[in-house]
């Protein structure tokens, strides 16, 4: 019997730059699932509607998605791998037309600002920031704007026919996205060298530094640190943390089994293999 | 001589929650300059065209405010003070309108999701972003819209003289936004027992916990801590962090000295009172 193909989820239109991760980490035959908002992302890996969810949870220029930490605070899925994504934009247009035709540009509101100092160079040119940067692509093709430019992927300029105008057109080059891969299995990868969890302590003087010695005292080494405001605690927070080891491994479970004795709330987010790539993926 | 009123400046239009503050902190007289963006407030300060800037630097179910982390970083203002202000909405029309005559609402994206269930109830009612909360009052009152209503402040509606339909409808009562007061002086507040400061340390194993001891080794409490991407350095980041103590008390400048010893970059933002009030503010 032939395996039906995994059933992958991600926020977006076709072309979006999570389809890009997507299918840079699965590197076979997948369904891809556009889906509305990232809760639907995890919601359907839940529900059994997808095997598996890709959300991005940081950007090397405006930071942690902060939606994304606290989805998986409230949902029951595991990490099973993360994805560095170079992210680079491209001026997207129909066929035929030039620089000197374009009225309007169309994208997300977040790579319109990573092209800010390229845009400001068209004169006479409105900018509208748009829900997707791949739906955006989408809209022009579809409605026939033929005086506006999308700002996207090249995927998404592949996958809607259309012609890249201008390549690589993001303000910064050092633009990368970090994805995770979302499933609800508890396995742990066999190559994970890498372990994420959530944690809040006392709020008592000392107490994160406390925290964090049980990680020192193993020379366990952090790659991030991030909090999220406690809701109905006002200044109380959550600790998001990104470690090297593995949850199998005697080092980590003894630095878990300390931390779990002063932590008030302690949740594992998975174990698996560390991206250290920052190269370019198209 | 009689002295002139202090201007303050804030981002959004008079009645916006940051000009609660403003109010609020001063407790007198002062000139409000609303202003467009969060930048403008800062660089008013700066090129002394106001004398304060007033900014939220966290809410307590949304979380920090990362562009004002970025912009303390990148200018050279000091903070003097800072203030909770509770956060409370209203629903705002005109005079004579009910719940029925309601067809739109129009308010600051942050605003309508801390209002969603309540927002919920309300049938056939389109929701509409806007780009400011006081502003949408604004709107409504300049524009004579009739079936529309605002989210906004109790002092947006008391300025743009509108009713206020319903008190009090965000979901979650423990709302909070702490904001920040700046200023060019480097004096430091007679009364100031809170110091912040953004530093980097080297990407090496150890370093944020190595960093963290300067203040566990004397007994300094953190309030908060909080990282942000180093741009052009992927997955490296600057801390920004709250602590116990005022800059000229000798065990404050011990830990200082102690951080300037391994951190790649130190700037220190201010020293001021901390505010412990979670009391409502109108």
């Amino acid at each position: 019997m032939e395996r039906r193909e995994d059933r992958v989820a991600f926020q977006g239109e076709r072309g979006a730059y999570s389809e890009i991760a997507a299918r840079t980490f699965f590197r076979r035959s997948i369904q891809l699932l556009p889906s509305e908002t990232f809760d639907v992302v995890f919601s359907k890996v839940e529900s059994r509607a997808a095997d598996f969810g890709v959300v991005p949870i940081e950007n090397s220029l405006a930071g942690s998605i902060h939606q994304n930490y606290d989805l998986l605070l409230r949902h029951q899925l595991t990490i099973i791998g993360e994805l560095n994504v170079r992210v680079s934009h491209n001026l997207i247009v129909h066929e035929g037309i030039t620089l000197s035709g374009i009225r309007r540009i169309f994208s997300h509101p977040q790579a319109l600002m990573q092209c800010q100092k390229n845009m400001a160079k068209l004169k006479g040119v409105q900018i509208i920031p748009a829900y997707d940067t791949a739906g955006s692509v989408k809209k022009i093709k579809e409605e026939g704007i033929l005086d506006g430019g999308a700002i996207a992927s090249e995927l998404a300029a592949r996958i809607y026919r259309m012609k890249i105008l201008k390549k690589g057109i993001e303000d910064n080059p050092e633009n990368y996205t970090r994805f995770l891969i979302l499933a609800r299995t508890k396995e742990i990868p066999v190559k994970a060298n890498k372990t994420s969890i959530v944690y809040s302590v006392r709020n008592l003087p000392g107490a994160l530094f406390r925290s964090l010695s049980v990680f020192a005292l193993r020379d366990i080494d952090l790659y991030k640190i991030e909090s999220r405001p406690l809701h109905g605690k006002p200044w109380e927070y959550f600790f998001y943390v990104d470690f090297a080891g593995k949850l199998d491994n005697p080092n980590c479970g003894n630095a878990l089994r300390h931390l779990s004795e002063m932590a008030t709330f302690l949740k594992i987010l998975g174990s698996y293999l560390r991206d250290t790539e920052l190269s370019e993926r198209r």
